[in-house]
């Protein structure tokens, strides 16, 4: 029998968002590798082991992944929203690359719903017009990059997700990017922080640029701020199709 | 028995990359409504009536399930993809903000994956950095628009996601904003035509912008456009987690 590696995203939490292939794919696996928070989420089985490891360890990850494949195993690489947005997909091609062999084996990439695409259902449609996602961390990036992006992309009017906004480790940065925000978008536009999207702690909140403060986010939140056009109608937040 | 309306997100096409959420809605409604493409993807079943109209009649479906739904009807609002990005749930929030009398009503979107996952799962990982996602259909908005969208997202070095790049009313679109990207990018830039993902005609072409042309799309493609650090790896086409 021979091995594979599939890197699967599993949505924000709720087993409920799963695709059916990632289902499926878990069914067949021998080996489970993954953030410990992720891995946590997949119901034990005989015959299937977990390998739990540290949210800053991708790379050695990917590379035990692939040796278990090149051994005839078939692991799975969980990632929280999709594997492709932010989390482990990448990290698997840049092992690959510093050792192109891994090439002969069987790697695929499973979807699933990253967080911004919850959140937005949650909140009604608030992506839906041309939009952006911007990873707030500047754990592999300058962060002058993140100001340039921001500011860029509020001039471009994209409704913007932003992913990683605060954690104990980067306090500030979350200001700052509000700050650029601020000087590139009228007062009233609207700003979604959503929090735990699909756990029972999810909370939804809906404010004004000028009323947003960094402590409405936590490691949990993404971000989503509409572009000039985004409304309400009750609890909804929504971008029409239409701009002008 | 209170009605419901949910906005359902089908996914690329293959129901291996439905949500479970998805299924079970689909399980329980009275009422199918959606572009005649996507409601012919719903296995037929004694008791569900299949509602399918045409695909410039978003506002129309929309308040047909919202009537549907205070008739006491359990109605799916079918997309593809997701129902957030380039589909339905803006066109039932802009229903609803006609007629505030509707938010007395059960409304929930549900997420899918979008063509834009689903295309960079099977190329690899050319979104694994910050990214966006640009409509390059001029139905709703002004051209200049979307060239300007462009060519600022290209100076903030964000991959892109092209939706909608080509159809038989929109010949020349496509040409031009290759035209913009060739001004902003280098020619070594790389591109992913990804057509019909997981459909059995499904083609993934992965060229440099020289080479790059508008006759490598149509309706059912999806473009994905790698920053300046993307790189191929055998099949693969990733953009690295670090920047700067």
């Amino acid at each position: 029998m021979s091995g594979w590696v599939a890197i699967a995203g599993l949505g924000p939490g709720d087993e409920a968002l799963w695709t059916g292939e990632v289902s499926a794919a878990l069914a067949e696996a021998t080996d489970v590798l993954g953030y410990a928070t992720y891995t946590a989420r997949i119901p034990a089985r005989p015959g299937l082991r977990v390998h739990a490891s540290d949210n800053r360890e991708e790379l050695a990850r990917a590379r035990h992944a692939l040796a278990l494949a090149a051994g005839g195993k078939r692991a799975v690489i969980v990632s929280s929203g999709d594997p492709g947005v932010f989390a482990m997909a990448a990290a698997v091609f840049e092992v690959v690359a510093e050792n192109p062999d891994w090439l002969a084996l069987d790697i695929r990439v499973l979807p699933g719903i990253t967080a911004m695409l919850a959140a937005a259902a949650r909140a009604g449609a608030p992506l839906g017009h041309d939009f952006c996602a911007i990873n707030l961390s500047d754990n592999l990036k300058p962060w002058d990059l993140i100001e340039r992006r921001l500011r860029l992309a509020a001039q471009a009017d994209f409704a913007m997700a932003l992913y990683n906004p605060r954690s104990a480790a980067r306090p500030a940065g979350l200001g700052r990017a509000l700050d650029v925000l601020r000087e590139e978008c009228e007062p009233e536009r609207l700003i979604v922080f959503a929090a735990a999207v699909t756990a029972p702690q999810e909370k939804i909140t809906t404010v004004t640029l000028a009323a947003a403060s960094p402590d409405m986010a936590d490691m949990r939140t993404v971000i989503l701020v509409g572009n000039k056009s985004t409304r309400q109608v009750g609890k909804f937040v929504y971008t029409p199709r239409r701009a002008g």
